[in-house]
């Protein structure tokens, strides 16, 4: 099938790209004797994740005890639910995932963590967790000071099982050398502070897309959990992690209005694209009109701004997103390119899982 | 099943305040003598579409053809498509639900008039077509200068039928007299401009949420399309086109983290609530302690800054929303709870139409 007999909106992906991605990512972490544990949130798809997993992921990274499930059928040897889990209805499911796969959670307090340790003691499965310490972004961790107390309540816990510590370092926005060399301080430092206190931590699992190709300055770390590299999108190329020629990901969509003066409307807004800005102006980047500003969405309808405005009714037109993830979350399903030519679509099947 | 059963996310609907929304809105259009056509991309739900069409509304509207395919199920006499649709599937799919239903879509322009043409000629159904005119907000529609000529390349196509002017004054937030003045006047104008010319529009439909309680003043518009007044949300308060008692949703959700000093964390981001900031500071209101700021949002935490940090891991909280239309297309369902009980849940058929 040619690109042009698909209807819009619909999300591609450049298979070459992807491709050329994912086996750069492994050769990194191989090179760093690195463990690479993709997170599956940016393409939320079971087949892709079996692909990250046959081109050197050890396992794969989800945020919802819903997306494990979805996740189970890619086959990796093991999932991580990077997500401090709470609730009756979670643990239920947790341990049903734990029957069928090696399953560790992150958390950050032993209020979490008791739950699970009952729920997995009472089904008679093996839960491990990761410690999750806030490395400085402030959104959840225990704060350093606190950490070895968090690891001798999780010790104290029967029916999980402490397997390392987790930190995601999402405060670090590119290549910025000061604050990787405050980030590596505090990993090691809290390694070693562990370790006085008897604990050895085997896994030691962070990083972020903007910091990816840092990983290896991080003392201590021993595993790498990227998710938008797969992809990649316009906040990764303003970061510096990678370039245009690297995003794999665009929006196809249709200009179905000329009417006002000046602009186009394409047939995708804020339920096609999603409406985050992040760090780039404008909500997308049109690849063969760069200049045209992308300036405002309603929820079915883009508004872009054109000077030379050479754009009629029909014409289609592809879009870089800003954040491919929450753009994933979206849609139905992946249509994978090469050229001009559909050779596969991907089943989103883990969109839109909640809980 | 008491709501304290439900896992989180999840979205919930107060029904006693629903169902006064509903009736409210019928009994105002009653009394003014409007028919009343929901825009049902709030609920995207058939069996709210039901409930609607039972209470007063003469028909419902939709963004999408895939929505239209699945509002069928609200037995509604007739649907709109308020989107000038453009594209062969889509054409395929606009006459399948033209031959079970009367349908009518908005369109701005001769060039997505003729394919849709083109398509009734040829599959032997009959579509009406609304001439969208661009009544201020500048996004689609004909400028008022051009809706004769749009009227005459209308009328010059076989295979639809003309039914009337169509238009959305997303542009008028709240009671502005001096905008509602001029958008009187401009319809009313184009309405005898078109008459002069042999144009009669059986239907003037237009409205929007913050003018919904206005419609009665727009002369010569005889039909209504509001769609969040059957929920409500933030943004409808800030308008001042409802109270916060008019509010019927709410998003119920769990603490999962006090780590950081001075905030929690919530189990919903943007993909439970969306990033849509829209008129309001923050990403919602905390019902039992508006005072806590929902200052961020990542795909799955919420970060509320709440100077007496009194919650602990577990607590559960309800939000209301800035944007209920937005939040819904993330939800696969709907709670509907009357107090604390979960009376029935409806399945959001229509999330995620994308085409």
């Amino acid at each position: 099938m040619h690109i042009n007999d698909l209807d819009t909106p619909a999300l591609l992906i450049d298979l070459n790209v992807m491709e050329r991605n994912v086996r750069k990512m492994a050769a990194y972490a191989r090179e760093h004797a690195l463990r690479l544990r993709p997170h599956t949130k940016t393409h939320k798809s079971p087949e892709l994740g079996k692909f990250q997993v046959a081109n050197g992921a050890v396992g794969l990274t989800v945020a919802k005890v819903s997306e494990a499930e979805v996740m189970l059928a890619s086959e990796s040897p093991d999932l991580l639910i990077a997500y401090p889990l709470f609730g009756a209805a979670k643990m239920t499911r947790l341990t049903g995932v734990a029957a069928k796969s090696n399953v560790t959670v992150s958390v950050d307090s032993v209020e979490t963590a008791r739950p699970i340790a009952e729920a997995a003691l009472a089904a008679g499965v093996k839960i491990g967790v990761l410690a999750e310490v806030d490395a400085g972004l402030h959104r959840v961790g225990v704060q350093p000071e606190l950490f070895v107390d968090l690891l001798r309540g999780l010790a104290g816990l029967e029916g999980i099982e402490l397997r390392g510590v987790a930190f995601y370092p999402g405060h670090i926005k590119g290549p910025d050398t000061d604050g990787l060399t405050r980030l590596s301080a505090l990993i090691s430092g809290l390694i070693a502070e562990a370790r006085r206190a008897g604990f050895e931590l085997p896994v030691v699992s962070g990083g972020s897309t903007p910091t990816m190709w840092h990983s290896h300055q991080i003392e201590g770390m021993n595993e790498m959990r990227p998710g938008t590299y797969i992809f990649n999108d316009r906040n990764t190329v303003i970061s510096g992690a990678c370039t245009m020629a690297d995003c794999a990901a665009t929006i196809l969509a249709t200009v179905v209005s000329t009417s006002v003066p000046g602009q186009f409307v394409i047939d995708g807004g804020s339920k096609t694209f999603s409406s985050d800005r992040a760090a780039a102006d404008g909500f997308g980047v049109f690849l063969d009109t760069p200049e045209a500003l992308f300036e405002k969405m309603n929820e079915e309808h883009g508004y872009v701004k054109h000077a030379a405005h050479t754009r009629k009714v029909g014409d289609r037109v592809r879009i870089l997103p800003n954040h491919v993830c929450v753009a994933v979350n979206l849609h139905e399903r992946i249509y994978g390119v090469r050229g001009d030519r559909v050779e596969t679509v991907f089943e989103v099947t883990g969109r839109g899982k909640l809980q």
